[in-house]
Parts: C-alpha cells; sequence; structure tokens
C-alpha cells in the first residue's frame, strides 16, 4: 500500500472514533457482561479490575464459583486493597446439593449487595454471577432491581456462560467470548498461572 | 427442578469436566489468541498477566498499539515485576506515516524477540500484535517462527482484531470476543479505569 493511500485509511480509522468518543457524552458507571463459551471472561473481568486501582479507583470482587485451587489474582490484587467475597462451598459441581448451594449463593449475594449500595466502590466484580440465576439459585429480578439501584458512578462486570436476556438486556456492554478453538481439546494440560 | 435432577445433572457436569483434564496429558506452553471487535482482549491479556505472578510465575507485556493515556495495568503490574515495553509512537492512527509505524514496530519486536528467546519467562503477552501484521508493518513468517522457537514451557498470549489466518491455525487456544452491544453506541463517555 502507498503512503498515500495508508495515510487515508488511517485518517478515515481515526476520524470514526473521534466521531464516536465526541457523541458519548453520558458520564455514569456501566454494567458490562462477559458471556459466551470461551476462555478470557474471568480474566477480563480481573484485567479491568486491575486496570481501575491502577488508575487509583476502588474495586470489589464476589466469586460466585471457585475452584479448590490457588487464586492467583487475589493473590496480587487483595494485597493491594481489593476485597474478595468468596462463595464458601467451592465448585457447584463438586458439591451437587441444591439446598447449600442456595443458601450458599444467598450468602455471597448479601454480600456483593452490600458492596452494590456502597457508593465508594467504583467497580463491583461479579464473577460467575449468571450460573446462579441459570441454576435458579437467585432471582433474575433481584439482580436487576440491585443493579437498578446502584450508585450511579459505580460500574459492574458479570461473567458467566449463559446469561439471562434480562441481564443482556439491562447490561450497557455485551462481549461474547466466542471459543474457536481450546488447547485442551489437542491434549494439552490446563496449567496453574495461565489456565487458572 | 428437584434435587434428584439437580444433582444427576451436577454429577453429568463433572464427569465431563473431568474426562477432559484426564485425557489432557501435555504439559507445554501454549500460545493463547484473544481477537474479534468485542471488548476484553486486552483486559484479558492483562487479567492473566496478574493471574500469572500471582501463582509466582515470571511475565512480561509488549505493546504494539498504546494511546496516548495513562496506562492503569502498568501502574499494578511494573512495580510487581512485570517488564512493560510500549511502542513509542502511540496509536498507529495518531501517526499515521507507515514508514515510521514500521520502523517503531520493529524496534518494539526486537523487544519481543528477546522475550521470546528467554526461558525465564512463563508468559509473554504481545498486546495488539495483529494489528502490526495486519498492516504489514511486520511479516506474518517472522511471528510464527519467533513462536515456533521459544523454549518450550513458556506461553505467549497474542491479542487484536482481525488475527492473520496462520496465526489462528498456530495457536492453541482462540477466543472471539463477539461484540452483543457497546456502552459507546448508547451515548456513554469512555471512561478512565473502565475503558482505558
Amino acid at each position: 500500500m502507498s503512503q498515500d493511500r495508508h495515510g487515508e485509511r488511517q485518517q478515515r480509522l481515526k476520524q470514526k472514533v473521534d466521531e464516536r468518543i465526541e457523541a458519548a457524552q453520558l458520564e455514569r458507571g456501566i454494567v458490562i457482561v462477559y458471556t459466551g463459551n470461551g476462555k478470557g471472561k474471568t480474566t477480563a473481568a480481573f484485567g479491568t479490575v486491575c486496570r481501575a486501582i491502577g488508575h487509583g479507583k476502588k474495586a470489589a470482587v464476589v466469586q460466585f464459583i471457585k475452584g479448590n485451587w490457588d487464586n492467583g489474582e487475589r493473590n496480587i490484587l487483595e494485597p493491594l486493597g481489593v476485597p474478595f467475597h468468596v462463595m464458601a462451598t467451592g465448585f457447584t459441581w463438586e458439591t451437587q446439593n441444591k439446598q447449600t448451594d442456595t443458601q450458599a449463593c444467598l450468602e455471597t449475594w448479601h454480600n456483593a449487595l452490600q458492596l452494590l449500595q456502597d457508593p465508594q466502590y467504583d467497580l463491583v466484580a461479579l464473577d460467575e454471577l449468571t450460573y446462579m440465576v441459570s441454576y435458579h439459585y437467585l432471582p433474575i429480578s433481584d439482580v436487576i432491581n440491585a443493579l437498578t439501584l446502584r450508585p450511579e458512578n459505580q460500574s459492574v462486570i458479570i461473567t458467566g456462560r449463559a446469561c439471562h436476556r434480562e441481564l443482556l438486556d439491562f447490561a450497557d456492554t455485551v462481549t461474547e467470548m466466542r471459543p474457536v478453538k481450546h488447547a485442551f481439546d489437542a491434549g494439552i494440560k490446563a496449567q496453574k498461572g495461565i489456565d487458572w
């Protein structure tokens, strides 16, 4: 491509981005959903928490499903002042008891609710929340109500597969992580520090 | 759903996951690509870096496109021992000169190459690398060669839209971040600590 054509193309790109930035003037917290079956939902949430505290914002994490493994992100973010609330029972498919899972979910949701009412938090990450709704541990209306009533400048990130339609409708930004391929399927072992 | 049916379903889920974990026995570094037009590619890369160093792994970041703004993740990760190499010219659509952009790209690629030859790094994140290939600043063959020759246990994360077919074929894990909707389009301003 010639320098002229390259410059023109870049100019058009820049113009388009600038126009969109210009048009977007509302300042308020947003609800971001990372859903889909692909890798990267939880890591994108933690990346955003890392970004937020790097700008001096206050962030908190609630994890609704947690494996029985060491949590790398928590090791880094908690000492930097990010509170973590992790559901006590571990992976729901390890416990397999609807009653105790529901109980554990509601206790964790109680922690989430306190954060969603606290204007000092600029960002609240609700990791794997979607499962709590799809397993019927938590009514979708409770989630929508809490998001509606949260402080105006608070942003919320929700992750997990099979996000409820009402939550997708409510959210400001939704990304579907679509799996194209996964090392797992090529016989490569999940690795500490990469996959978990 | 009854407790029995719930337990059964969870048991099937657990079995399926266990089988896949059992089958995956190769231990080596992997190449992960986060591509697509949706939000969360760079944040997922930084989230993985955060996770890796939280497990005591050594990680490095190379950013091939960087806006003229403050970098929240860098503020957190660099003091924790993660080296950052950031392309000097900022966003390529700010500079719009193919010759100087190519030069800046190749200098940054030189830094990346050193990391891709250094077995002390468990994880190297090459943020926005895909654009360097699609803008013809960097030959795809150079990228594939460097990935092929890297230390066996090193994992690499590559982010950016429109990833080259050869790189998708080479990668072990590929996720396409598909935009479902974006706050931007609803007139909400991009926000420090969330969007950048």
